[in-house]
């Protein structure tokens, strides 16, 4: 069973009667007349990361991961609470201080602030994040009109290659593999973003589960699709090398999840404001493709104008 | 290394620019500004309950000690995020329908909504509960004054039975263990004292470790001991007919946690008051002791005002 057919079937009709839970369906719990924002996640080892064997990039992976479901709707991180589950050997005295200092550096970087948590044995090691941010407004999910231009930041797929580079299951030289598993860990979320994005997207979420997978939820709602161009999905220059070292396709890295980058999409004429807040405040916006009526296929056009056939759309957690 | 220390260690100085945070030395994290109530806990198959035979049960108790840590505080609880991790048998549709059923009768008993959560894989099975709640102000840890009386809801000890009586460690009619194990999952919590206790109280906690151990826990930081009287630690007729038949002493039962009722010091002058409130809204509310210099030291007087020598305090969190 899908996790989101899981929430649908039992859980939904328990939202029902607080409509800032958006049924369920978005990145974030908004309480507007508090002007709450919260998002709860759980990271398991093994699933959401490989191991603990470097507790500090693991640590800087989740919080980034959690704070990125409020960036991406235009809200500011401010608080977090981490409840950990682990045995002896995760929670050593080496350890917790690898953790605390890594807390200490995110802390730093995006100006949150540890507010509690809790501690308790398990043999499963897993964290729990939950964040919260305050605002009058968000951006929610299933807001894209007709003809919307489709945008993504920063680079996609660095992230999926660092898993690869992990997992043993790709061999390269020994900077390519440093730069991959450090995008991995310390993806670069959005921060200068949180701000500005509120002046142009219509609606957006983060790339967690991959791009295409990510895209679905986005509008899973609406009576709409999508349009994507396989070459403008923005690439480091690292990937475009891999890409043409191991003569795979693009399409086979980019759509894999763990990115943190926004996707959202904004209306046709809001692309200069989009080029000029890009160019202020550095960060990298690309327009990828564009929203179309439901009466059309989504679909991923390659280089030479093909559609793409696709097998896999990402990563959904299965029961 | 106890919990305690471990928080004091690792991450105390993590939160110290986050006043509301209450240094980690409170139940809950209280942002004045935002009049934000947060209590983020965990709780592991095995440890803090013992099974997962009774979904609706374990779900009952777990959400009860989530939102008994904003009762104690005077905080009404409004919103719960529920985040669990396990495998496909825990999750299974049948004990998916029971959770949902489960949640849908604590949020009509309690006027909560939930609002979120997560759902992921694992083989040993938790949940995270992140209670939230608003208010002007809370009752804090570590606010009592020399001489107030101490005070405790309801009845202690019964939830300790239900234990014993699930691990088998007791043998009792079929009436008195259903009455203990339903004490044991479903614990009286006190909502009706949420708005009552800030016209009374000094300082409060709900007793989750055991009532010596929170006592302790209450008053950590102050100058403070306090002196018990045993026979006014108030128990139901069922645990007064159990100390009865098995020749044990009263203190055996009644410090062993898991009651989820309120300890809370009021100042002398607030008897009457105390007295009145409990009769108008039917909360049964005990004085059992009170509060007196460090210079004393913190004892318990049995009923033949000989002082007992304990030994278990109750349980921490251990790694």
């Amino acid at each position: 069973m899908h996790e989101f057919e899981l929430i649908k079937d039992y859980f939904q009709k328990l939202s029902k009667k607080s409509p800032g839970a958006l049924n369920l369906n978005d990145d974030v719990f908004f309480d507007k007349k508090n002007k709450l924002v919260v998002s709860v996640d759980t990271y398991t080892e093994g699933n959401h990361f490989i191991n603990f064997k470097k507790p500090e990039l693991v640590i800087k992976k989740i919080i980034r991961s959690s704070i990125s479901d409020l960036i991406c709707k235009g809200v500011k991180p401010k608080y977090y609470f981490i409840s950990g589950s682990g045995n002896k050997k995760s929670f050593s005295k080496s350890n917790l201080s690898k953790i605390s200092k890594a807390l200490n550096e995110e802390q730093n970087k995006y100006k949150i602030f540890l507010c509690g948590g809790d501690t308790v044995f398990s043999n499963n090691l897993s964290f729990t994040i939950t964040s919260i941010g305050f605002a009058n407004n968000i951006i929610y999910r299933n807001k894209a009109k007709i003809n919307d231009d489709i945008y993504v930041s920063g680079n996609l797929g660095d992230s999926y290659l660092g898993l690869l580079v992990l997992k043993n299951k790709i061999k390269l030289n020994h900077k390519l593999k440093k730069y991959f598993t450090n995008q991995y860990f310390m993806p670069n979320i959005q921060l200068k973003l949180t701000k500005q994005i509120k002046k142009f997207a219509n609606t957006s979420i983060d790339i967690s589960d991959g791009l295409l997978a990510d895209l679905d939820k986005m509008i899973n709602n609406q009576k709409l699709s999508y349009k994507i161009f396989l070459k403008e999905i923005p690439i480091s220059n690292n990937l475009k090398k891999v890409v043409d070292l191991k003569k795979k396709s693009k399409i086979d890295y980019v759509s894999n999840g763990d990115d943190y980058q926004v996707l959202f999409t904004a209306s046709k004429n809001k692309a200069r404001i989009i080029k000029k807040i890009a160019s202020k405040f550095r960060v990298k916006l690309t327009k990828i493709g564009s929203i179309q009526s439901h009466l059309k296929k989504s679909i991923i056009i390659d280089d030479k104008n093909v559609q793409i056939n696709l097998k896999n759309k990402g990563y959904l957690h299965q029961f």
